[in-house]
């Protein structure tokens, strides 16, 4: 039986399992990265869910390279799918749904290093009348406080080359989406320099989606722990400290304004701890602070801070 | 011609411009009361805003007292209610409305004195079709880190004069508003030990309406100066401090994820440094911590995060 197109249909392949047997060992890969990178080690903790499904959240706290990073493994079930996750599909709303996934949200240290965001996931809902509809999502993003060209470049060609198997569209089309999601209007300003998003994925079978949604996961680490590297070598004083507190509190504005993943875990009645793992540890707001004209915190507003298309811009075949 | 009893239509006598005046003095006098505690100075920033109307916003910031206190006047105009306005209200969304506030958060930066919230405002709602709706809202609340029973009881007793005049059921009525408003479900706990709140107010004419909203307002300041002078003066140390950032990013959940002033705000593209002036300066977040069995910090969940009748059980004749 050929795949189905229609992308409210279930595969006939659909294999839930072999997802979350990908999803755990990625959360053990990406665990090993950072306490090979960090003197800090994880603390792990497994939580049930009262309607259905648990979890397992790692946090790695005030370690050397890392102020905070946690990443959470989860799959929970539910009898009825959250608003926060079906504007895009009107049909579930209400369905029972199943959603497994890995998120993660590191805050490093040091200034010159990138916040930085990724997910993925996968979701099933039954909805009351037709049939289940299964789809993939994910992406990461990177948020610097003070951007270096080359760091940007790499994360882009990373991104890019995460999606070269699937298509000579596919980055553009998960950039741009990337662009628009990680965007706040009450701001005017991107959270950072974008990477990939995308949600809603069943289209060409679940083999091709399941392997588009492995190679972003895959290419996480090796877009993301060279960056984190060199650096938190950097050495840096109080002003970029007081910079970097401040940024975060638009990655706090971001998370709780308009993070679909967080207010849909939110409204689900997730574990509000492994939630809200993804806050900074320490945040700060001035009120209407502004960049001192010409200073490497406005070029971060100014070169950075809107949708770009960095590989065009600053590839210049280094 | 006698006040309707309707309450979705304009009493012949509503007043916005007495609302106005109302609003500008209160404006001055909370002002001239910081001042007159703290040894900073409010920054003053008039603002327009392109579809209709402005405001002033005043900030004081690294005072002897308040690490940050901001107070905005604003009086806007819009061509559509935004979503977060009209929940209540389903006949008036998207109808043209006019809105005119006062509307407070002060962070001291004691953490034995509790950050406060006072908003009073006033609205009307132009609908398509269909006469026009005015209405009052307000109240004020007290977000303790380390309470005090008998702040607790002066804040409480100060509430319910300030409802009195208006009948014996209005200060238990607000009180329990208050309550349910200012809770965080994904927390379980309310903000802090509330206070008043009340919104969609114009039942009983326009008169008494304003002259109820006038006197929580007028209220506000004997509730909280007295509380803010003597727990000022208390020694403090680092661990209090800690406590009172990490429940400071409480404060900053609440407004983002669930206050509807912050929201409707936002989403009427009002002036963001003046909505988001209720951010702390500094706040942080810590995964999973937990208060230590018997601490004073372990008594604030335990005795005042969740709704009581604080002056049936505090108030023993003193």
């Amino acid at each position: 039986m050929a795949e189905s197109t229609d992308p409210v249909s279930v595969s006939p392949v659909a294999d839930p399992s072999a997802v979350q047997s990908y999803l755990k060992d990625l959360h053990e890969r990406i665990t090993a990265a950072l306490e090979a990178l960090d003197s800090g080690r994880f603390r792990r903790d497994s939580w049930q869910r009262p309607e259905g499904g648990g979890g397992e959240s790692r946090v790695l706290t005030e370690g050397s390279i890392f102020e905070r990073a946690g990443v959470s493994f989860s799959h929970v079930r539910g009898e009825q799918m959250p608003p926060s996750a079906s504007n895009l599909r009107p049909e579930i709303a209400g369905a029972a749904f199943e959603a497994m996934g890995i998120s993660l949200v590191f805050h490093p240290r040091s200034p010159y290093a990138p916040t930085t965001h990724c997910n993925v996931r996968f979701l099933v809902a039954t909805p009351k009348s037709g049939p289940p509809v299964w789809w993939f999502g994910g992406g990461f993003d990177l948020t610097p406080y003070y951007p270096f060209d080359e760091d940007v470049l790499h994360w882009h060609r990373t991104a890019r080359a995460a999606c070269e198997p699937f298509g000579a569209e596919v980055y553009a089309k998960y950039k741009q989406w990337c662009d628009r999601y990680f965007f706040l209007p009450h701001r005017n300003e991107t959270r950072g320099v974008g990477g990939l998003f995308f949600d809603d994925l069943n289209e060409g079978g679940f083999a091709r989606c399941f392997a588009l949604t492995r190679s972003v996961g895959d290419h996480f680490l090796p877009a993301f722990m060279p960056i984190a590297e060199r650096r938190s070598r950097e050495p840096w004083g109080e002003r970029e400290r007081n910079f970097q507190l401040y940024r975060r509190g638009r990655y706090v504005e971001f998370n709780l304004l308009y993070d679909r993943g967080t207010l849909f875990g939110l409204q689900s009645r997730g574990r509000t701890e492994s939630i809200l793992m993804s806050m900074p540890p320490l945040a700060r707001w001035d009120y209407d602070w502004r960049p001192p004209a010409g200073s490497p915190e406005a070029r971060l507003y100014e070169e950075f801070l809107h949708p770009r298309d960095f590989l065009a811009e600053l590839d210049r075949g280094q």
